[in-house]
């Protein structure tokens, strides 16, 4: 092989146009990736490419994807070590090609040595800056969010990061579709309450005001993801909390038993199957309480919430919490939406929506979020 | 990062249920990945499996893509080095996944370096017999057939191997319709008599004895890519030739000099737009010698000669010389059948065939194959 | 022509096998067909057949699909008079027809003279049992339910009769899908609390409990349209109530004034565009005064309000009354269920949903009702 | 029902901007309505339009649509007698309506009775100029090009009138496309040298020349069918020729006796399943010899044979005669066409090709014919 002689090394932080996406640390050297549709984008005007990974984990490893210029053009699973991945070579050296990497796999709270690092580029020319986007969107959510189950065939069952996808999901479509910048925080699991096992800490607003706070560990405290988020510097315009499918698991799950305190919890149905009215009462002021929060660092933005890729079971319970909260709080740029369910030939594997009923959802999306860009 | 210490090397010749897709020599120690849309297939119980690749190239480098219960779930490019590539952990033991690693770009001619070997696979769990499959089926073409511009945004004009997908094809999808394993024999821009800018040595007859004889290079003399090719060993049921684009695209170029012995070559058109007789006639005899040439090899396949994916202008010209094979040969096993032309939102990079045109393709194809397989 | 001498009058009461459709009297001499979706359904052996219908009219006259083995064949519109109407002729003698005629445009309440009855059958063969369906549907909506502007140009806007179709409508998709029987009660305009223009009559649950209660005049009174509705004689299993889009549009029409008393009506929208609170509770109580009507008449159906064909922003007052309605009545058969909106190139004639939009929403209204159906 | 007052009538000959068509003569009082497709075209300005025709059969009725701005409103079975047809009414008065009549049955060779007459127009308004259109297209076909099977079940086995439409046809949908004036000349069953049944006298060319040729009788003779059609008046860009299908039949059916002559008549397979050498080349040279009659009668058209929606067997037969007849002609604006086949779920009523597969012939065909007007 020849070697490629005019290739330089950029540290990230000499590289004068670097664009950052998703929630992260303000340190570059190097940068960590926490969440699953992070990572870097660059217009890049010359032949070979390169960007050097550091990666880590027990047990969950990192994937990304390459864009290039709006079309994936790779997918890997990342492997544990300091190295460098070829993005591109042999193209064109006086034409600009727009490149994103793209961290495919959600933040790992379950394992706690699980981290994507990337340090440097090594390239043969210019690099210009990448253009400003319209909107900037944020998606809150589980594991649809993760776009868990988008790859793999239908019979896959195991839970490893193999099957997770940021790019063929409805996150990435909706936000293409308006040219916006987005930022995505979901847990497989979680939800605005209790995980999907009654588990009453495994929930999004607990977190939401830490860089990556759902992580765990020294490890993950010296990147810096429990330090708290600057949302000044990133003010969305609208804002998609896409939870409750969890919360809606609890009530037909065992309940969860604490051991530190002995505790148990468990969302409660009565004989007829309906909702015991204290637990799902504990469920809306979940909601309500987590609008407030968003609001608070999101002043200005939209936030929509939506639900029902899998099932709309809790919708009442739904609508119910955001209509207290604007009563309450007079914020009158909130709203519900439902989400198209997942038919069955659009379920991906493990039994989660796959990649045609997150078209679905964005195509219903994009037009809801048309309606409230424009009317409110 | 834990060490899998329960992993074991195994080189591919101790590997008892070993299938292996493409044509290519004997040889195990290393397997030589020729051709696109080859590799290996494994099923395997276990949880972790690595496979040894030692890959090299001047200018083109090779893809893999990696395909788990039919389901694609990664694609990278492979750079220079012998090395190992995890291509799934973490999975349950027990539990059998069918594994493919397919090679997702063409020989490269135009690279005498170009190479993609496999020595061995790292894995913790059992080796179990690959199902046989129902047919045999082998694909012979050009860029269209390789693949090319399958992946990569409209924009995209670089001949580089990043634009090649033998996953996304028609080819694949063809095959798997019927349940079949298939070859893939096919470069980008050859033809049957002669390239798109008429060079008459790049026709893909001239080297469809050897194993890969349009290779060049002591290389790939020394991996047997110049050997007879043993057919008798492989019969497919149906063989697809899908040449002709190039061909015709000669009409439109201009003339290709011979530096070795100054001849000059070029298929003309008269003024008003129509064939040179004489030229035409040269292409037609190409087609009736190559189908006496693969009926020698592939005494039983139903051959059919499909054409059309990138407009139809020479088809009156296939059919005569199919026409007149049929005739002087007594052979009626061979048809001629038009696939849908590009239509302009199914176009992919480099002005190909699109992932959208493959997957029409493969629809009218397979409607035929099936007519081919029942009545003949 | 030639006279088929075969054929025999049958009067409709006359008939054995006679299947009605659509909510109407008991009255066969003649049959009166009020409302769309509504006709006749005959399994016949011949292999001709008329029907003799009266049509009346001053503004607004009926149209017929006729449907032959689930297939329509024809379409037309009735003009006045008393006349025979070939179904069918030329078929074989021998083979059984399933046949419906099928009212294909809504009660007219604002043409006191429209009417559509059938009196006779004129026929060759023989009459056979009409299977009994699975399931019965019935469907209360406005003019999305009365399939206004499903047919015609983009460009049409004249309110006529032409533009409605009960075929390529969600209601008779949705019943198709279940093999079920069904009914529909709707009236373009018409709102569950008032009209789009504010007129607080025209409402639908004011007359849900006669047989056609929307229409006016001394010959529907005649013809027995203002009888108490017999529910007991036909109780369906899921009630599909598609109401609220008028009663949002009232919000932005400007206020109705009642000639006979003086008074005006008007749904009052805050100056920040928020409804207003009383307003939007008188909204909420007729949801809520509804429900309980339907429960008292259909005592054993899963009642589903469905909404957002034209936009979704009155959903969070059909949860709350919808819950209010629960909670105050302890009855869990009752749900909310959000229709895909019209997009752009789903629009039909007159802004209103076209056949791909009514497609699309009985797409997702059948998974949600196969939920129902299994869960509750 | 209240009278609308001032409609007057207008005899056909009294229209200034009446268009009609389809191939017919130039009576006017009243006009006969030949073929398939064909019928008149107003561009009006009023409320309210009928039609009086005039309809005779003794075994098949003929049917039309209306289509109002391009879209179809109605479609309805003409019984025999002469009487008015209400095509629309409550429109308002002072928007133009582009309305067509279309014939929706092919002529019936079949029944000497059938006739469908247009004598006059009842209208309250204006009629205004019909746009010229950019191209003229003619078809030339089968039952394929009928319409046969695009309307009714899938068990329908029936050969009635009801299962014919021209509206959902790839020719009118071809035509469409290019806002082209079209013309259909076709016959369920019959081919370009025999019918299906091989009945050598029911073919297309021999009776071309004449207005419909195809028809039988004194009454047709009386309405001008068999004068020589005036091809001067009406020279097409484009003709389509489906033809084939029913020539291919005719090697898989019975012989056909002529009872006038005693003779038989068999197009014959050879043992191996391959066709007589000379049945087939009297296929051929009765496609040739129709070239050479087609090339007389338009001289300047691009002349497209297309086939392949049931099956595409006799497709090299095609191939050699338009060989033959562009090497003995010189006439280069001729080609052939393979159309998409028909796939199980695009399959109609009487296994032909439903609206579906009419759809995707008209999708290639379009694109066909687009490369066609552009390049030669």
């Amino acid at each position: 092989m020849k070697e490629n002689e005019k290739l330089k090394v950029y540290p990230l932080s000499d590289i004068e146009y670097l664009k950052i996406h998703g929630r992260t640390t303000k340190c570059l050297s190097p940068l960590t990736v926490f969440w699953t549709g992070g990572g870097i984008e660059l217009n890049v005007k010359g032949s070979e490419l390169w960007v050097e990974v550091e990666v880590d984990y027990d047990i969950y490893e990192p994937w990304i994807s390459v864009v290039i210029n709006s079309a994936p053009v790779s997918r890997q699973m990342l492997i544990s070590g300091r190295y460098w991945v070829c993005l591109f070579r042999g193209m064109s050296e006086g034409i600009v090609k727009n490149l994103r990497i793209i961290r495919d796999v959600q933040a790992m709270s379950a394992d706690p040595s699980c981290s994507l690092k990337i340090h440097a580029v090594k390239f043969d020319g210019e690099f210009l800056p990448v253009e400003e986007r319209l909107y900037k969107f944020e998606f809150i959510g589980d594991s649809i969010t993760s776009g868990e189950g988008i790859i793999g065939a239908k019979v896959e069952d195991d839970w490893i990061s193999m099957w997770f996808s940021a790019v063929y999901n409805y996150t990435a479509m909706t936000a293409a579709a308006f040219n916006a910048e987005y930022r995505v925080i979901s847990q497989s699991g979680w939800g605005v309450f209790t995980s999907w096992d009654n588990n009453p800490y495994c929930n999004i607003p607990k977190y939401y005001d830490k860089v990556c706070g759902l992580l765990n560990g020294e490890k993950n405290e010296a990147l810096g993801a429990f330090e708290e988020n600057d949302f000044e510097s990133w003010q969305p315009d609208v804002v998609v909390v896409n939870l409750g499918t969890n919360d809606m698991g609890a009530f037909n799950s065992p309940e969860w038993r604490d051991e530190a305190t002995g505790e148990s919890h468990k969302q409660r149905l009565n004989d007829d199957g309906t909702f015991n009215e204290e637990d799902i009462k504990a469920f809306e002021n979940a909601v309500e309480g987590f609008l407030v929060k968003l609001r608070k660092h999101n002043r200005t933005a939209n936030i929509v919430w939506v639900y029902g890729m899998l099932g709309s079971i809790i919708m009442p319970a739904i609508y119910r919490a955001v209509d207290n909260y604007k009563k309450n709080s007079g914020d009158i740029k909130v709203s519900v939406f439902q989400l198209p369910n997942t038919t069955d030939e659009a379920v991906g594997s493990r039994n989660h929506p796959g990649r045609l009923s997150h078209e679905r959802a964005a195509k219903e999306l994009i037009g809801y979020i048309k309606e409230v860009l424009v009317n409110r």
